[in-house]
């Protein structure tokens, strides 16, 4: 059936006026990263997107807050789809200023932190500011997907990233999702083909060894520079964030934010209730 | 029996010679906190000390790490039982010093963080440097314990949480423990008279409500102070911490890190895995 042209303006004003969903993006890279830019893309593709990310680089800030010091915000860009601001803070201050300042009654029906220059698999999520952005959005209501490739260098490939990030996202806002919901997801250093395909995993047991790097500044005083190796202390299970990027495979952990340890709680008693 | 000189002279010499607990000491208020100084005075009386803690306040800075610019270290006291070093790190930086470049082959028998000025119940174990610290120390396979005074103001009374603290290290370097332990420990701002116990609970479910106060500077640039107000969402559940200082109990929960949403995983499955 040939549609009239006002059948035809009908369906168009009706596409455009529904609302696209508002996705809230923020990284701990800083604004400028190429980790950020990528999924920016990919978001766009979904919805409007709404950026504040920090300033400069916040890696290994956790789920640190700006207690002691004020905080600047800096619109960087503006158009119809897409909105960047800059944080002079830490990737959780991004996140409550986001939810607790800049936006209005309408909330993002997604919050996505990344894609990180680096794995934040295992223990890591505890140390990585995506991650603590990831979990601090996840605090508001919506879905939080925190993205992770595993490769710190400048020329990192960020298309298999990218690729799964479409396909997460497009499953996440497809989804009934009725409980708080935050996603850690790590991505192998690899082109998209040599991907294995994704696996929802659990959290490695393993840890860091540290050294630290002393070196003399021109007045002779030692400072410390901090490195160190992960140490993986259960390489065979295969049921580990660790073991999928590891061999090939996108990992999927659901994180959760009781830290209570439940099955302590019976021996504590032993121990201290006398 | 009346003993003879010789036999009081070895019994002194033998109990001279039983080396005293090694107990590593950090917190998040800085090295010249008056919490910290308060919880060597009572860790003391159970073992050698050594404490580094940073040169300024890292409230809030959770599980942070310095990635991007080197530390120092500065001695700031040593006699024979107890050494006192601050870092210009992070709380996590300073367990890692302690543990991955200050300490020789003896590991500590115990570590604390604390006591520190405001509480670290609820969702506040996630912001807190002071617990940050306590769980990193814990990785290292010593047990591992955060106290915090529900009091930020500078005329803190920290002697109900001293008298628990003795307890509470008593029975901890007491006691055989297998597995990895951290425990977070809440006192309320009272006097020890007015303590009704101690109760081992589990975390709250709550969460902070920011507001930010936009202030301009000289220049008419504005900026910003973060600042909120915890929402207890579930002020009737007795099993928390929240409940329990809110009602003159101390709280303590035990603490693990794995942070793996178990119950999501199948959920997962079915939303990602198709």
């Amino acid at each position: 059936m040939l549609q009239t042209p006002e059948l035809i303006i009908f369906v168009h004003i009706k596409i455009h006026s529904m609302p696209r969903p508002l996705i809230f993006i923020t990284n701990d890279d800083g604004v400028e990263a190429r980790g950020l830019k990528a999924v920016i893309e990919v978001a766009r593709r979904f919805g409007r997107v709404m950026v504040i990310a920090p300033e400069t680089t916040q890696s290994g800030m956790s789920h640190a807050i700006t207690m002691y010091s004020p905080l600047s915000l800096r619109k960087v860009e503006q158009s119809d789809d897409l909105t960047i601001y800059a944080c002079s803070g830490t990737p959780v201050d991004c996140v409550k200023m986001g939810y607790d300042y800049l936006f209005s009654d309408e909330r993002p029906a997604l919050n996505i932190s990344g894609i990180n220059h680096g794995s934040n698999s295992a223990i890591n999520v505890l140390y990585s500011g995506t991650m603590g952005a990831a979990i601090e959005a996840s605090f508001y209501g919506s879905p939080s997907i925190g993205f992770s490739l595993d490769d710190h260098s400048s020329g990192a490939d960020f298309e298999a990233s990218a690729i799964f990030a479409e396909k997460l996202i497009g499953d996440i806002l497809g989804a009934r999702i009725d409980e708080p919901l935050c996603l850690n997801v790590n991505i192998p250093a690899c082109r998209p083909e040599q991907i294995r395909g994704h696996k929802i995993c659990r959290q490695n047991k393993g840890y860091w060894k540290e050294e630290f790097f002393c070196r003399q500044d021109p007045r002779g005083k030692d400072y410390f520079w901090l490195t160190g190796s992960f140490f993986n202390s259960e390489p065979d299970a295969t049921d580990t964030d660790e073991w999928a990027i590891s061999n090939g495979y996108i990992s999927i952990v659901p994180i959760q934010v009781d830290m209570t340890n439940y099955r302590q709680i019976e021996a504590m008693r032993k121990i201290i209730d006398n």
